[in-house]
């Protein structure tokens, strides 16, 4: 319900920011630099061309393109219409691309030209839905993003009657059941997220955030709207590459970013020369190349906490459990959560069960999933498909996806359980748990074995270990010893490659439930 | 609008920390020690009694004694029935204290006998409501607040749909026109104002906050509210009393509290034998010998920042506008804040104009105060009646009260309200309130009258009548009589004439700012 004198809503952010912060810049990209100021009036005239467009309350406005302000600027525009904003994965493949179109169904399409328009101009062939007003970011005049901006009067639309309880931004994640599903979020779970965020991640208005991971996971983008909120300028780049780093670094004094180590040494390379000034950089510690050239920064902690889309990327920070057994911390201030079994009951402390959440932080629901959200949200509670277990000082030890579950018999056995367990033993470098057919118990435990150099355990002192240490029904039946366990791109066991070579599969629990 | 699955309540902050703190204490007062678990349980019972006895949504329970926990629980337990606590002035005069009986109607009052029973009892005789439930807080039994508590189930209160965009607190502040007002503050407000005091304040889950100041006032009881919301321990000490704060350090090592110079000399006199340990209280640096036995902590900066009751305490923090030109900082993530002339157009930086603000930590409105709302609010704008302006990098400078406030000891005078006191007395024709210098108190009260015609009052009669009808603090310290009051040409006092005559001035507050 709209409260004038109450109301807090991006956009009610970026008017006293324009108030508070003369002159200061909000957004930075290559040569483009808005103020606030700047950034009010494109918003305003973006509110205005997209409300004649007929864009209204539920509409979906969807982003097929790379890092860009162009997000953030869409995001309050859309808002202030009751209308949601989707930055799409511009890595998937046509059809994937062309299926979110028709699950979304957008009155408005920004799309990107340049390395991806080849991908976007298929999935709009594929797609059974065409209408849609589709707006080029990277070009000019007729049918562009910046026309439809031009075309617009600047009248302000403060008088707008914002809902900000309504989904403002649309984030695709959980392909558990195979299909990826997107997490409505309101205004309300942003900006509460953010007041939280921001000390956690001693965020503030003196922040210069560079923008390097993808801005269509909550992981970068979360960070993008605190800083925003909190009156710190955001600088982009379109996708992730050393040059383009290094000088957004070096132009707008960026104060922090998130790099992978790969990413650090090829700026190392390119500044072998000093060309760039990167001191205004607090990071993590890396290379003694790399400390050289940035201001290194200890962190209390490198464990960022538990979490996931659909409770606004973090309900459970270290921050706010300061000395915790559990070293992902306590739910932050803004939620509830408990340890449930699968009818829902509270787990004594110390057992496994799901991680449930309820508070202001938890989505409105997926888009256009109405029986999934019926079970994930069942009881009023916001169920994670997460395992973990309560310490006895009330933090979180967080286990690993219910997704994987193996079932003996009537038991529930979790792979991550297992493979802690098994990776504690001396001649062990690397394990994984898949769960193979058993004629008897429904599943049986499988462990596949990375072991170090020289190491001479077998599979009996494999077994033997876990016998010691977990119950009976959790060690592995047998065990299989390779080289080196298969992992992702970010560093996940590959357990589908696994389950192919050595016969697993049929999670959860062998196929009696699913997920 | 109830929405179980994202509510944010104080009792759903209650029921986690439950199970993310066991054990920990949450409230402590003097032998009494309660974990979250015991604090649970007491709420519960108390909504359950409360249920019982009638209370239903809008209603008002007043809270008439000194500081206690039991301000906290019923505040927690009234909220879930999105019924309102009042904890009001107990040094208020037996007259004032009806006459809030009167303005709330309460349907629960509880009273304390220690110290306030005699003037609370005289109140209850004065006041025309003659309904609510009156219940001794430091009695057993039938009657008392311990009694009630105990007749109830512990049945629990989860299920309980409750508003937080309701009315929850009730703080009388503002007797500008000659007449307290209640400002009505909601959960949503007090939660939000939380998760921005925490990182301002220091306040953590590792926090034992020693409530001394009057719980009356937000300054201590925001504080209160943010360390139970993170989790920390509240102690409370009845009164300001030198030797139960050095106990209650001693006894709870407490980590943070508020205490002015007097006090802090006060415990340096009695802890001259080191019998208590006070090492764990992190303090602002006082005496030597104070330094020597506490742990001494340089804030960055002394000034709070501003704000009022009506925008729940603080509103504008140097925390969120590091190095501005206006000490008093920038508005806080949670607001937006114009200056604006008497037509209510903004006017330009640099010039003095009323602060405004609009965002979720605007009061709901005065209790009771229809056209002082529709006043305050109007334009969906709060209101505040002080003066500020904004600086050129947007920082705000605040420079008083519109209105002459006078400041004793610690305690805010309106003149308003003591020449509306003064005037009832038959000899008085017209009158005047000034504050001039005073060395201890920094400003005394001093009352300028005009007698009617052959009117005979004395000093002594004035400061007599004033004494048997307002708070101590507030009766005149000296009287001036002379034949006629100066007034303007729209007929307000000319205050400056006064000041000029009399050697008042420095306002507001002597020359302190607080407003």
């Amino acid at each position: 319900m709209f409260d004038p004198i109450r109301n807090l809503s991006l956009y009610s952010v970026l008017e006293e920011h324009v108030r508070s912060y003369p002159g200061k810049i909000a957004h930075a990209m290559g040569a483009r630099r808005f103020t606030f100021a700047d950034l009010l009036e494109r918003v305003d005239r973006l509110i205005n061309a997209l409300d004649k467009a007929g864009v209204k309350s539920g509409d979906r406005i969807l982003w097929l393109g790379q890092n860009s302000d162009g997000i953030m600027e869409l995001l309050i525009a859309a808002s202030q219409l009751n209308a949601m904003l989707c930055p799409t994965n511009w890595r998937q493949s046509r059809a994937e691309l062309a299926d979110q179109i028709d699950d979304l169904e957008p009155a408005v399409i920004v799309w990107q030209e340049q390395e991806v328009g080849k991908e976007i101009a298929a999935a709009r062939e594929l797609a059974v839905f065409k209408d849609g007003l589709w707006l080029l970011h990277d070009g000019e005049g007729k049918g562009s993003y910046e026309g439809f901006i031009e075309s617009a009067s600047r009248d302000r639309n403060d008088h707008r009657e914002v809902d900000t309880a309504l989904g403002a931004l649309i984030i695709y994640t959980a392909a558990f059941d195979g299909r990826p599903n997107g997490a409505v979020l309101s205004q309300n779970t942003i900006l509460l997220e953010n007041l939280v965020l921001a000390p956690t991640m001693r965020i503030s208005n003196q922040t210069v955030f560079l923008a390097v991971g993808p801005l269509f996971h909550l992981g970068t983008l979360m960070q993008c709207l605190t800083v925003f909120h909190m009156g710190g300028t955001n600088v982009f780049v379109r996708r992730t590459d050393a040059m383009s780093i290094a000088q957004a670094i070096d132009a707008e004094k960026c104060t922090r970013t998130w790099l992978v180590g790969k990413t650090m040494d090829e700026i190392v390379d390119l500044n072998a020369d000093g060309r760039f000034e990167l001191k205004s950089l607090r990071s993590v510690p890396h290379t003694d190349a790399w400390n050289a050239m940035v201001t290194v920064e200890q962190l209390d902690t490198l464990v960022p906490g538990y979490g996931q889309t659909e409770v606004m990327g973090l309900a459970v920070l270290p921050y706010y459990g300061s000395g915790t057994t559990g070293i992902f911390g306590r739910p932050s201030p803004l939620c509830q959560m408990r340890i449930v079994d699968e009818g829902d009951r509270d787990v004594e402390p110390g057992e496994v069960g799901e991680i449930v959440f309820r508070g202001p932080i938890v989505m409105n629901g997926y888009w256009n999933r109405p029986e999934l959200n019926a079970k994930r949200h069942r009881g009023g509670w916001h169920h994670t498909n997460d395992l973990g277990k309560r310490e006895a000082d009330g933090s979180l030890s967080f286990i690993g996806p219910k997704v994987q579950m193996i079932k003996s018999g009537v038991e529930n056995i979790y792979p991550a359980e297992v493979e802690a367990c098994i990776r504690k033993h001396p001649d062990v470098a690397d394990c994984a748990i898949i769960g193979i057919p058993d004629a008897k118990w429904i599943q049986s435990v499988k462990a596949i074995v990375a072991l170090r150099p020289d190491a001479k355990a077998t599979s009996r002192d494999i077994i033997e270990h876990c016998r010691e240490r977990i119950a009976s029904y959790k060690k592995p039946s047998s065990v299989e010893f390779r080289e080196s366990i298969p992992r992702g791109a970010t560093g996940g066991i590959d357990y589908k490659a696994l389950d192919e070579a050595y016969g697993g599969g049929n999670y959860p629990g062998g196929t009696t439930r699913t997920s």
